[in-house]
């Protein structure tokens, strides 16, 4: 697939174009013209063509887009198909959350382990996820990596269970620690999740309504 | 505080200024030039000017912001000054782990209760926040009302409950549960959290590098 420079901000439009298109496609719609999708995801027609001209040409002129063909093409772009491994460090209420509740297939992901301190919980499986024990880290990614490492570990850990997963290996950190990671590794990828921003987003939303705005 | 209409693009980049704002703040940065701050942000000097022209004139020319002074400009613009109520719906590991962890009142918010159906965990408090039956909710709301409710319950419980909490007057959702809501009262804002977002703009990320990109 042909591309040059794709913006940060392209890359973070995919997944609701992919969540959007998946929706349409649940309801029965073949296809639909860039501007009624536009429409539905706030953007203009030209923004929705603009960005996915940076993976080559989808659609055809005047006969919109074939929803699936365009879906499968998004997530082929995203990787989902590449089926991603990950790791959980920190198997405490967010990290135990997301292993029963969050759906890592549906994003590419196969879920193939948990890491935690705590005896209670060290040795038992969430799901079918097995809790290993945190000292376990570098010698079961030694027998089998993982390309991202899902950081749910208390704030004070984070930093140095980041340095311990990279070192062995990990490449990729979805970081819900609100924690400003330093990485030393090459070619290590964060993608930090920031809670606040969105309900900062509500806050600001929930004001203006009130003002009358 | 004058403004039109601020786009949704320019909501969701407020947070992420203030965040990187309060950094600077904390690492003792005064002045910042809006060019500096574009940098960090991967924004351009021209689309930091024109957003924060929003709402008004910020900065003097030729002499970059006041890092301290345009922070607290935008607290108030996003409502943080103004002390918003939040109750948690659903005291499951999701909900618990927002309750312990997420500094609700760095956004702006009180967190006066949460609410569950577990005889285990009803009646008791997590931090100190006490967790009363769901079944008192209305009761509860029409005491004390509370500006958003935290949406942490399970995917068949998300419309049943959002039905409740806003024909109880709650007028703002922060929507975990991935269930697409249909509110039928006037004036309800809701702001889906989309976890599944961030992990594909990951697997992008990570499948563009692997290609060599």
């Amino acid at each position: 697939m042909k591309k040059d420079h794709v913006s940060n901000a392209v890359i973070r439009r995919l997944p609701r174009y992919f969540r959007h298109l998946n929706d349409l496609h649940d309801a029965g719609v073949v296809r639909i013209s860039s501007s009624a999708l536009g429409k539905s995801l706030g953007a203009t027609a030209s923004q929705i063509r603009q960005d996915l001209s940076c993976f080559g040409e989808f659609g055809q002129q005047g006969y919109g887009y074939n929803v699936e063909a365009l879906r499968d093409e998004i997530a082929d772009i995203m990787g989902l198909n590449e089926r991603h491994t990950a790791i959980v460090l920190g198997a405490g209420n967010l990290g135990r959350a997301l292993i029963e509740n969050f759906h890592f297939a549906r994003s590419g992901f196969t879920l193939t382990a948990a890491f935690d301190v705590d005896p209670a919980i060290v040795g038992t499986t969430i799901g079918s996820v097995p809790v290993h024990h945190a000292d376990t880290l570098e010698e079961l990614l030694s027998r089998g990596p993982a390309d991202v490492a899902v950081l749910t570990v208390p704030q004070r850990a984070a930093q140095v269970t980041a340095d311990r997963v990279t070192k062995a290996g990990v490449r990729g950190i979805w970081n819900f620690t609100n924690i400003e990671l330093t990485i030393t590794e090459p070619g290590v990828i964060v993608e930090d999740v920031h809670f606040a921003d969105s309900l900062l987003a509500l806050s600001y939303m929930i004001s203006d309504r009130d003002k009358g705005n």
